[in-house]
């Protein structure tokens, strides 16, 4: 980034507005790493890059009909209810649900994998690993939702921002590992979590080729084309500096050194879910994503415990019911702290939560 | 930069996700420097920092109802116009222009000011130093657009991307220095073309607390809390590095550096300018804004002119009709290129277009 900054400051190096898409350079390299290493066959002119994963989920909705049905998980990462209450699209809210919206709840009785929505739905989106359960759709729960989509021309808007902290090596990383997906799925991915860029801001998302959206009238249209068109529109592309950072992480010292603050998050993880577990609370997620989603006490809410946490405690968290009405009567835990600081709070959790 | 990419690399000056709205030192430094430098009283809580002015002026018209009318200058800045497009506020198409869009002609007849809309309109993008006629509203036209907009409760999106270009001292360089203009207007500015960010990407808007929106059933909501609202929902703002590159700006050097810059492009657009007129042509703009806007010879289209030029001359500049029907019959040259280059271009259109 200092590098690219230099070059700013040179007549001869210096570049004004670039590809609305991103660089090729970064392009090229998150194809080579993230698809074409995984045996992917995801093309340059597929990859969008962006400002962030936020930005591209919450933007995309726009290529959608006021009309158009949307299904959810529930609980569920806000930013894809809100942007859609925001176009519209949610109906009247009632009972802290929105009409028109499909939700899909994720609870422990199911394993925190949503069912097939009953009703026809639009667009769908997935968020594997999970924010904020923690889970992770298989290979097999995957197949099955590609599968629904390509016979009920729904597309599938997948969020896959935590993959790089997937350790069963069966668990996918992309939704284009399954058959089909190109056909009706979109995928966001972040710099954010992977290589600490929340402050640094980049991002991508991927709009294959194959993609086609389909108008009242029956007339299909290039999602790619449409997406393109969106961002040159709208969008001037991201800071030079920054795509020549994210380009770093890519290469062997920064996939080594994120590597390892991954590991860091992830033995955290792996700490958190001891002390819980030596607390008497059930726990899930932490091993394929930061979060770990714990069920609260018997009687007792999401708030109720925030306020015990915090207070008898001194920690932290995110109730459950902020991400939706499935979310009540869990807690959110993040393994995005040092190792001794997770350590200190986790002896707490241990000792005064018995 | 260079330093905020060292802070970024150690855990101690590490800056995660920063505020939806931009950091502190950035939003006081705009308010010292381009606002109370000038005796207008803006805000800090009133700036919004963004990527780009084509994001703010993209996304502005979301807090807008679909069957909100638009009324903008013809010829215009096109993302005014696609973007409303886009959201499905224009209308049919046909003759080259949309049925529910209200055109404000700005030609040389009427000095590129464009008159007050017939209809009513409720939202009106105002561009000056424009682009692409480079003329500037003076104070007193911009007070009768104030007026207007008061009294029509319509909102004016002002763009004035190119204020550091105003070389006349009695011209407004922001609306507000127009009494009224806190309670009708949101104001766009980038630090693209004055400090060339246009790969560095930042620029802000401003939303005055006294701006209130009004629904179809006349309840009024404040536009600040709006657009905070949208911008936290759907952005995470901009790039550490970034904004700390945007502060250095506003330094005795960076200003120092800047107008060095701006005054070379100054000379540019006199050089373009004496060289049009040695050619017999009519041109407008240039001082006070980077774009020259000739006037094309009689019977000579804008597309015309423009093979004429890249053919007969090799100079590329931009075809008038791109911007809009009243762009018909002129072309835009800017004065965006090096010294040597446009002494250059000037010699062969003066010896050239005799």
């Amino acid at each position: 980034m200092k590098k690219a900054c230099d070059e700013m400051a040179h007549k001869d190096t210096f570049r004004g507005y670039g590809p609305y898409e991103g660089y090729e350079f970064l392009r090229n390299a998150i194809v080579a790493h993230d698809y074409q290493a995984r045996g992917v066959n995801i093309a340059a002119d597929e990859i969008f890059v962006s400002d962030g994963a936020k930005s591209d989920v919450a933007h995309f909705q726009e290529l959608f009909s006021a009309d158009a049905r949307v299904a959810l998980q529930d609980p569920v990462y806000p930013v894809y209810l809100d942007t859609n209450v925001m176009a519209g699209r949610s109906g009247a809210f009632a009972n802290g649900q929105f009409a028109h919206v499909i939700y899909l709840p994720c609870t422990a009785e199911n394993n925190f994998a949503p069912a097939l929505p009953k009703e026809h739905a639009d667009i769908v989106y997935l968020c594997s690993p999970n924010n904020p359960t923690g889970s992770v759709l298989t290979r097999a729960q995957l197949q099955t939702w590609v599968d629904w989509a390509l016979e009920h021309k729904a597309i599938i808007l997948f969020d896959s921002a935590y993959e790089a902290f997937i350790t069963q090596p069966d668990l996918p990383h992309s939704i284009y590992e399954i058959a089909g997906a190109e056909k009706c799925a979109v995928e966001f991915r972040s710099f954010s979590k992977t290589a600490g860029f929340t402050g640094t801001r980049c991002a991508y998302c991927v709009v294959p080729k194959a993609l086609k959206l389909t108008d009242g009238a029956g007339n299909t249209y290039s999602a790619n084309d449409l997406w393109m068109r969106h961002q040159s529109t709208k969008f001037n592309g991201v800071s030079y500096p920054v795509q020549r950072g994210a380009e770093a992480f890519f290469s062997a010292e920064g996939q080594a050194q994120t590597r390892k603050a991954i590991d860091g998050y992830l033995a955290n993880a792996k700490v958190i879910l001891r002390a819980l577990d030596q607390a008497g609370l059930m726990a899930y997620g932490g091993q394929n994503a930061p979060y770990i989603w714990l069920k609260t006490p018997q009687g007792v809410t999401s708030w109720d415990f925030f306020d015990k946490m915090l207070n008898g405690l001194q920690i932290v968290g995110t109730p459950g019911s902020g991400f939706g009405l499935s979310g009540e009567g869990y807690f959110r835990l993040t393994a995005f702290n040092s190792p001794e600081q997770t350590q200190k709070a986790a002896a707490r959790i241990a000792a005064g939560l018995k």
